[in-house]
């Protein structure tokens, strides 16, 4: 294997990643207004492929940036069953995208960064296919939500290989043990 | 008010705080045989009161602990509706034990210790009666078991005092904002 699926996501200390209809206003530290580079940019350089579901996709496209393709310069994946007019920014991956992760790490290439949403992530969690989990711990209990682990999951054993806080916000890297 | 009610707990990356069966043996860090002082000492010497639910407390005298009280020197409070022979190591509180932590708080002592288990902390978090939250993140996604938070909560803002790592084990205190 080649290269890393990383699931690289914020959740609540209750482990939701986004409130039940998807807002992700309470993303914020100790203090709302520090604004801290907090690793993101080493991490987007050490990834050239994102993979999506379809919710987050639409979530993209119709709201958060209808005009410009978010991840421009990456190789980005849909998975969806949905037919779409030909979108010549990403690629649509309608069967078995397990098997198509699975391929694609033994491809050449940089780490892959599974965005989300919630049913991709748990796909993905259900077939262990995750191989690097970096999870910033937002100071919040949401108390409901999408949530990033949905019960009936595999037991992987874990280990952290760096934390770091910042404002309030505590980031932890695990590979898989 | 004079104390703080505090939940000191491990858990999985996914949040469970035991399996099904309410086993911890997962209880570990990076390494397993490390041992560590993970504060601890200082945690238990910062509480003069402990109080858990009914099955955490059979638990206890049951398997963990027959012969000796496990936390002997405390005021130790059992959460339970149902009828014991008196037991001269705890007290039990047969109703609204939301309201008998409340007046406890503003009495004079230390800290008090929310033991567990899932049940009580639920109705805990839900009335909002916690002050801080020490959760040691545990490096294993358990894949099931009782979870710490079972959603339907309120939202409640929190603050980020002190983060740790020892041994792939993240502890992290928060209080309310």
């Amino acid at each position: 294997m080649n290269r890393n699926l990383v699931l690289y996501i914020a959740a609540s200390l209750d482990g939701y990643i986004a409130r039940d209809n998807g807002e992700i206003d309470w993303l914020k530290g100790n203090n709302d207004d520090v604004i801290v580079d907090y690793g993101y940019d080493k991490f987007y350089n050490s990834i050239d492929t994102v993979i999506m579901g379809r919710i987050t996709y639409e979530q993209i496209i119709n709201e958060l940036s209808p005009d410009n393709w978010v991840y421009k310069g990456k190789k980005s994946y849909v998975a969806t069953t949905k037919k779409y007019k030909s979108d010549s920014r990403v690629e649509y991956i309608s069967d078995n995208v397990v098997e198509f992760i699975k391929s694609l790490k033994f491809e050449q290439g940089k780490d892959i960064w599974l965005i989300g949403g919630g049913k991709l992530i748990d796909e993905f969690i259900k077939k262990n296919i995750i191989d690097k989990y970096i999870i910033t711990i937002i100071p919040i209990i949401l108390g409901d939500g999408i949530p990033l682990f949905r019960g009936e999951n595999p037991e992987i054993r874990l280990k952290l290989t760096e934390s770091k806080t910042i404002n309030g916000m505590c980031q932890l890297t695990y590979i898989k043990k």
